[in-house]
């Protein structure tokens, strides 16, 4: 019998990430739910001051509206030379909230624009992505980072958010230029839900 | 005779604080001049990563273009709950140049929606100035810092930059709510300013 584990999300990229992970991972015996699969409940806006505190918040708002083991991930970019922003405020730095492509582009726009006169040397960067797991027996949750810089002019059209203005470390590619796969084998949230395996594993029976 | 010091700087404004600072310290015998007063010279942009890096790199430039003694100063806001960003891209944050005034609209503007979900325990900032002052025989350089919080919506007319949106500690007003004379008293440039004045008033002899 499949066990079910609710993933906080309405977003189907990161629904097909994590399916993509539990794959190559060979974990069988979950059967993945997404927000739009469970009854609607008030869900708290993420206004932590950490990615963890909003995984965590998030994870624990939905096992306790649904009672199902749910992860939940909070993610972001970290630039060096803006000390750690946009972090936990990466999906609103343009300060709007619009259509989500629309509101990706502003914010890359923006960042760029900020970015304009810092040099190659201080343009370093980092996404990261804390995912929690909660449900009635446990709470988990773990941190992953990819790092990189920020270059001068979007490349790429696929993933989102920051991807095309990200190239990680011994990369030539930009994020938005990789393959899912390739993106997920060393991306931040690739990297923190691989460290949630052995957890997901022990659900699943 | 009147000793000549630069004030690096088109900012009338600036320049009339630092006149007032002057003479609410009783400092006479110094002829102030700005960059509109002297032969144009290549002016580097500010990049480096610090305020002092900023007013001293502003400060040496025009020493050694022009051979006067020369007050530089960098400052900007510094938010809490940005992990002290704006910082030194205050003047650009929200990613360009244009006249000064919608400038300061838009960078106010964009500071306000990133904060929009922040609660109000995670609101503080602090306005932070550098000054420099390079002549031959010396570098000095000096910070001064004004502690507050981040208001919700812009309140006064006076003042520049983020003024409308900055409440000063212990103060009712906001620091575009406070007269120039007030502002001086407790401001970052007037106390970053009054630390200069030991310097200043012995190159007036």
């Amino acid at each position: 019998m499949l066990v079910d584990v609710l993933v906080a999300t309405r977003n189907r990229k990161k629904l097909a990430e994590l399916h993509r992970v539990l794959d190559a991972a060979g974990v069988s015996g979950l059967n993945l739910l997404s927000l739009d699969d469970v009854a609607p409940f008030d869900e708290a806006p993420e206004t932590g001051a950490t990615f963890e505190d909003n995984a965590l918040a998030k994870a624990r708002d939905a096992y306790r509206a649904t009672g199902v083991a749910t992860v939940a991930d909070d993610s972001g970019l970290e630039v060096d030379a803006l000390n750690g922003m946009p972090g936990v405020l990466s999906a609103r730095w343009a300060g709007f909230a619009g259509e989500a492509a629309e509101k990706d582009g502003a914010n890359t726009a923006l960042l760029l624009a900020q970015l304009r006169d810092v040099p190659d040397e201080r343009r370093g960067a980092g996404f990261v992505s804390a995912c929690a797991l909660v449900d009635g027996a446990q709470e988990v949750v773990v941190r992953g980072v990819w790092r990189g810089s920020i270059v001068r002019a979007p490349r790429g059209d696929g993933g989102f958010g920051y991807d095309p203005v990200f190239l990680p470390d011994d990369s030539e590619r930009t994020a938005a230029e990789l393959s899912p796969a390739e993106k997920d084998a060393v991306s931040h949230r690739g990297r923190a839900l691989a460290q949630l395996v052995p957890t997901l594993r022990a659900l699943g029976g």
